[in-house]
């Protein structure tokens, strides 16, 4: 039986560089990954963004009402070589029926899932996809990265004016509509508001 | 800064065993430790008990509505000795409001809180507790056991005549009101459903 | 393929209870486990001694030179039920030549074998058996335990008459020719040595 | 207490990639990280290749009787900024000693240690490094891989003309004096030793 992994992190944990880290691990050994975005991510559209400098075009851009495990079978037939593994970028973005379909490609169809994403949002909330995703995993796996303090960061702040953001629309991306900043604990509960 | 810890695993996997060693290893060394019991666990009222054979009365039985972070310091001005850990039985029935009272508790009073828990119910959703603690916990833990078929087991199956069921209340305590059989997600998403 | 795992842990980290924990976990299932215990330790013989209260006989008292899968097998022949997991205790004791058969039990017999062990002696040096499985067991869990300044030991530190000893034979029988504890890094770094 | 980590995977798992990534999730917060590589991996010289297609050259070239942290001490004078991570690639090539003074670096001086390496040689056997790292370290991290035969791998073989080579120097540089491959224990231990 093939898993479903959730590599989870705050954001600027490096889960786009691990991902396309682990496609050219497959790819050196001449086997067929297959890459997914979530298309609720507009920023860079198909592209997988490493904050490293790599880049790289994903397979399928998923969208909210599509049928992963079918877009995925679409694809197979196109080519003649099986799926190795399934690598998903903004996983936090899928619907729950979405990862539901992640599960069953890795359980009844066999092939290994990872889907990479933001735990929580700006209200340390989870998103819909993450929230399946903690759920169902077969394997909880961290992505570490720092706060300003040095601690470990787990929430993801929303930057107003002069403090941080604690209301507002769940989903604004990063760089276009908001600017967010990965805390640890103590940071984030600290914080001052923003200004209104 | 210490932590919040959520120690998850399916049903049998050993949390109440592993509980009372976390408190033993402590109290070896004289360090106090606090044990939380979940009111909503009706199953052997204040007493945590692990499959094992070792039993202990919890020294709070938490109340959905109670403040934890209250009750705690309520316990620790009755004590000449500070508190050196918090550990929390069945912890997916917290309410969310008690998981963030224990994340204070950790962030902000510095004491260690470890929460063992179910990360899901018979229809493989989060329960409240769990959900949130999911979200905010500094870090996740998987207690490992095993299905029927030697795979891991990562969900909760209630058990009907025939079969598994899939509707009915979330919270339904084993062996009072419901039989549940911890399975792995093939065996689960296989199951037929139990007869009406 | 199954796996072959380390659990390593301080002295008083709980290998033992987690170790019969698994034991009844596949016991409950009507799976069969066999339970190895390296005659190294003389404390306690044959039996398996949780600090919880519970005990249990090992099945294999496994002396040095004694092959480890020509062991299990002849336990094999004697039952009828196949064995659906090896468990050992006291497993830094092994020698190497032993944690190479478990590493073929596991991959090659498809049987899982779960080692649980300290990581090292006194002096913070691997001991033959746990060197051996950090060489090559498909994952090494840590079990933790605390030091008496509430961080996590790492390090077993046998003690002296007023500090702790750095020179002498690698194995000396906890309670019976020496006395330890289990210290963090700093605590192990900076204590006293013992008087002479 | 600042930690020690050993980050630990077979070839080609991505550790230059994680590392470099580290460093990135420091340097974005203004944080310095200090870089250091062996001397004993003569391949790239004192450059940190990523096979992603990321190279950058490391602060200090490591040499064999070099004390760590001595050579960190005279680099944190030179800067007016004090070092929030020190980061080591091919961290196997250590000594022992150097390993120990890593420890020092986390424990007494409080900076934060990521080792990157690898675990054992081409006889499965760990380098000096790697064995110290596994004794001391505070965390012992796998990065995964796969094997061709989509199995986790986590021996390294080195190859010949029709198979595996199980005699020969320990260090001997891939692609320059040598070639390896990851492999799973099942395909390591099953494989036909190369022709003479």
């Amino acid at each position: 039986m093939s898993k479903l992994f959730f590599r989870y992190g705050a954001m600027n944990s490096g889960k786009s560089t691990a991902m396309l880290q682990v496609a050219h691990n497959y790819e050196e050994r001449d086997q067929r990954v297959v890459l997914v975005k979530s298309s609720v991510d507009t920023k860079g559209n198909d592209q997988i963004v490493s904050r490293l400098g790599v880049t790289r075009t994903a397979d399928i851009l998923l969208y909210p009402g599509q049928d992963l495990r079918a877009a995925l079978r679409e694809r197979d037939t196109e080519s003649g070589q099986d799926i190795a593994c399934v690598l998903i970028d903004e996983a936090q973005f899928l619907t729950p029926e979405q990862v539901d379909q992640a599960l069953a490609i890795a359980v009844l169809d066999g092939i290994p899932v990872v889907a990479f994403g933001i735990r929580t949002d700006f209200r340390t909330r989870a998103f819909p996809g993450s929230q399946r995703l903690m759920e169902v995993a077969h394997s909880l796996q961290e992505m570490k990265t720092i706060c300003r303090c040095g601690s470990k960061a787990i929430f993801n702040a929303r930057l107003g004016e002069q403090g941080i953001i604690r209301e507002g629309d769940q989903v604004m991306i990063d760089g276009e509509q908001a600017r967010y900043e990965a805390l640890c604990a103590r940071c984030y509960l600290e914080a001052e508001p923003a200004a209104p």
